[in-house]
């Protein structure tokens, strides 16, 4: 991260209806049916994208529904799309804000950070480097979660204030003493304790959009040792210098994640898209270092 | 549903380590490496399952994450199991809690109940008749879902009170005037108002815990025309006999879901796998029948 002089996390939400051009050419020569000759296409857009713009970024972040409304291939896209990023040094998010009772928590835990034992030897997860979560469920579902994280050397990210509008009715409702994201806040916090690495920084993150920059500060005195994945740079319209209460306890401490504003970027000027895109990454990875710096 | 004469759910949680006998064989013959062949046993796993506790049931509940963890091939059986499921006149409950900003949680109702437009034509999803939601992110990110629900005549189950213990410090914590689950229960209300069929009931479900009947009577009174989708009965304590309110407003306006105490029947008894769980299956029946008679 600190090599890559980058907090730029490329997101990776493909849309077959929008897929940079050439991309289709892949999936025409594909075999099988629609599904397979979509997700051959898919896979050659992710590549293009990670090959234009990865250099600017330090992470991907790939949006799990956009890979699991293809069906079984857009699964094994997934897979391919994560190897992909990793071979080109990125740390690669999955995406799917997963949270369920303790006994489900685990089966996602081992889909994306584990393995599963079962008859004929394990069978590898997706082997992410770190995962969104989602806390409604409560502590006793977030631990499988965070405790696999830890040990897998991961990390979680669980959302305490989500960068959408509707998400002010019910994050920041007033409970009796503090909004109910600072309680989410908290939960995220005492979930860190134990996984506290060298860089002072925890195994336990927080989803803290950047469409709501005001509550930065008072969520980073919440959860001083959380990494902030910050979504909402761009075409939901937070801004990057709003941000640096986040990247106070380390250059680190925050992750700014931006996708149609760097994947769609050619579509509002001349420029091709890899072209604009390694320019959209580049001039936010420059803002984003300015601002830890 | 009513010609069926159940409102009991069969939860499919399949545990590649805890398999019903016979299942390792499908995966001893079956071609490629662990996960190809340990996904045939789920399958086989799924369809015995079916095949037993099915006739005493209306719905699988087929949990996303033990399929997922099973990468490519798991996503290939889930497609499989849920077609088995239809053909023996079952409906389909997609279990994956999923919740994410609106562009995103549209895209995960193409992925369970609609489809993805692409270059070479739609992308068929899952085809569920009903899947579960987390709100947690507010109102603009579950109107995709709902919508696409009431658009494929699917249904879609918001968490309101889940059935695990953790529930309790974030769901029933209170806010200046009421608990956090009677907000989310208000928003399950309203999304609801404009999908409402024949019977009186609702495309917009709650999943509200059977661990905690003492919620329900009001959780119907704020929720008259939902269906819920109530689990936590028999592995995790629920008691269906508490569990009257739910069934007030018409005998479906309840669906009971059990997953280890029908396909891990046999573990307590001497009966083989089958004949346990077609006997829990039909008791659970039987008992909940009686309650919303």
């Amino acid at each position: 991260m600190l090599e890559r002089r980058s907090q730029v996390v490329l997101g990776l939400d493909p849309d077959p209806a929008r897929l940079w051009p050439g991309s289709e050419e892949e999936g025409e020569d594909a075999p099988g049916g629609v599904p397979e000759r979509t997700a051959a296409a898919v896979e050659r857009h992710c590549r293009a994208a990670i090959a234009a713009a990865g250099p600017a970024c330090v992470a991907v972040k790939l949006q799990l529904a956009c890979f699991e409304r293809l069906g079984r291939p857009g699964w094994s896209v997934l897979e391919t799309v994560a190897a992909a990023a990793r071979a080109d040094g990125l740390l690669v998010i999955a995406d799917g804000k997963r949270g369920d009772v303790p006994v489900t928590a685990r089966a996602y835990a081992q889909a994306l950070v584990g393995q599963t034992p079962g008859p004929f030897g394990p069978v590898p997860g997706l082997g992410a480097d770190a995962f969104t979560a989602n806390p409604l469920l409560g502590r006793d579902a977030l631990e499988p979660l965070t405790e696999a994280a830890a040990a897998a050397g991961a990390g979680c990210f669980c959302l305490v204030r989500t960068s959408n509008p509707g998400a002010a009715a019910l994050q920041d409702r007033p409970a009796p003493e503090a909004p109910f994201h600072e309680r989410l806040a908290e939960l995220v916090c005492g979930l860190g304790e134990t996984s506290i690495a060298q860089c002072g920084l925890s195994s336990v993150g927080a989803v803290t959009g950047a469409t709501r920059p005001d509550l930065l500060a008072r969520l980073r005195e919440l959860m001083p040792r959380a990494v902030f994945l910050l979504p909402g740079v761009g075409a939901q319209g937070g801004e990057v210098d709003a941000l640096r209460a986040a990247f106070e306890p380390h250059p680190a401490a925050g992750l700014v994640t931006a996708s149609r504003s760097i994947v769609d970027a050619h579509s509002a000027g001349a420029a091709d898209p890899a072209t604009a895109a390694r320019a959209a990454a580049e001039e936010l990875r420059q803002a984003t270092w300015a601002l830890a710096g």
